[in-house]
């Protein structure tokens, strides 16, 4: 199931029957007495990825942990984390009117909007639940927390639609808010019920903060380059939509005098236009570039206090990131 | 600010000054560092009701404690059953593609089907978050049962639009975990706060489960009867949107040849037809009927256990459901 890394070595094969296991807890937690909330729950499985969340949860708790088998609150936590990003997964592909994720349809164009919207909310509301269910009160006030700031970051972000004036410093907040907050507070939960060392606690939070931001660049600059068959979904959403990228704010501080042009080209929906003005003034290469930096700075952070096996993966995943498509 | 009750009495101006401090829980905890966020919660002012849940929630408290003050668990709790029933209420008006609530612009209508979407969230997400704060992992759980029950509920009665054979038990089923399952938890956790007493909180949970049936039917015969002046949205929703109500459903029980008419009613969208059926066959009085059956009983059950002065006001809030429009 887990692509993410080698499965044959012990921690791959590790990691894998540990996703297997959250896989479970989280099927379980979802069935419903009702079959019709179980029909519609059965459409998720098209929307499964690499389950990169759970993963970072389960290597963080390890990374610390003296322990080799995970205790149930850490699979528990890593169900939890995923069921959250489900749930913003059906409600994003609602607010970008996505008919298409991972190679099949979406919800919303499957079942409606009205069917999505509820879907969605039931996620939400069994991720906090099952969180209930491990009786830690300060992972549910983390949990609350950072659900609040995915929120607050799509919130922000379709307040920006079509924004060509957003400067860099909110572009960096919406991304962190709106992606990278999970990311790091999935190696945040897994590493607090691995160890009571605040130290380390906030060096994966750093680490996932981090690679949770390069992740989400990433993402962006696949929606610009990238052809629909190789991404599963359309391209060139974020321009469609509206959404200001990194490698266009990028551009448009250094040349002020383009907006008009990047202004035209969200107007007639002209990728290739856009992507033409990018190449030339270097600015998807700034991108990758700012991509390298915060991985480098990510895993330099976990290398200067962790050299355990986990650790050392977790570095290795934040390298790929570094990868050309 | 209530107008659920008598305030010129001791108690009326009690629960007046508890709701008071109970929105100020609610609109602190909703402040958010952006100013984005803030803008779009602030059109929020308008949804507000009667606070039905909050004072459901307090009186409860008061009618098993021994206590005048409500702690501040209280009063969290009072603002957290109140952000679910608002994000549900956004949702809601998402569903039904509602224009009017209260007598004003819905979100969607104002600002789109995207923010309404994630402001729904954000207040669904915000009040787990606030009942975190409480640091009762019993409260979290059973607010996490409840908002799935809420989704639950929900998604069956999308899945059963414009289906003329809803027999009655799933309506009931349907009402009970989208409507009372919210207002039982709302009495429920009140008393849970106020005494260690679990047949209190049962009586009071059953309480609010029976009222919250009452009150959903009562509300479905509001969409079928009033005008829309009167309720501050377009009435004939539910017929609008293939939602069976229970009236009908009584019919068909009694008269199942008259089925192809509703359906042709509801094809057609025709209010005045429906409500002539309606009427002829008795079936508008005998939903009153159970609404006054479902109060009777609510009263009976309190009064059989509990006799302060705030039990006797649940059973008066109990009663205003059988008064006529």
């Amino acid at each position: 199931m887990n692509t993410l890394m080698d499965m044959t070595t012990d921690l791959g094969a590790w990691l894998s029957n540990e996703l297997t296991a959250v896989s479970g807890v989280m099927s379980d937690h979802l069935i419903n007495k009702h079959e019709e909330v179980n029909v519609v729950c059965g459409e998720l499985a098209a929307y499964k990825g690499k389950m990169l969340r759970p993963s970072l949860l389960l290597l963080s708790w390890r990374a610390v942990s003296k322990e080799d088998a995970a205790p149930m609150a850490v699979r528990t936590a890593a169900a939890v984390v995923e069921l959250i990003h489900l749930a913003t997964l059906v409600h994003d592909d609602i607010l970008d009117e996505a008919d298409i994720r991972r190679g099949t349809q979406t919800l919303n164009s499957l079942r409606g909007n009205e069917a999505a919207v509820m879907l969605g909310d039931y996620l939400l509301s069994s991720a906090f639940h099952l969180c209930s269910t491990i009786k830690n009160p300060d992972l549910n006030l983390l949990l609350g927390g950072v659900t609040n700031t995915l929120c607050a970051g799509e919130l922000v972000q379709l307040s920006h639609r079509n924004n060509v004036d957003l400067d860099i410093d909110s572009y960096f907040q919406i991304i962190h808010d709106k992606t990278a907050s999970l990311i790091a507070a999935s190696c945040e939960m897994g590493s607090m019920l691995g160890c009571s060392d605040g130290s380390f606690v906030s060096v994966l939070k750093d680490f996932g903060k981090s690679i949770g931001t390069a992740f989400q660049i990433k993402d962006d600059l696949l929606d610009l380059l990238a052809k629909r068959k190789d991404i599963g979904k359309p391209a060139g959403r974020d321009l469609e939509k509206g959404k200001l990228t990194l490698p266009v704010i990028i551009m448009l501080a250094q040349n002020p005098s383009l907006r008009p042009d990047v202004r035209a080209a969200m107007g007639n929906n002209d990728r290739v236009g856009l992507h033409d003005l990018l190449q030339s003034t270097g600015s998807i290469d700034a991108a990758f570039g700012v991509v390298e930096n915060l991985v480098d700075s990510a895993v330099l952070g976990v290398k200067g206090v962790l050299s355990s096996e986990s650790s050392m993966q977790l570095c290795k995943l934040a390298e790929q990131l570094k990868r050309p498509f």
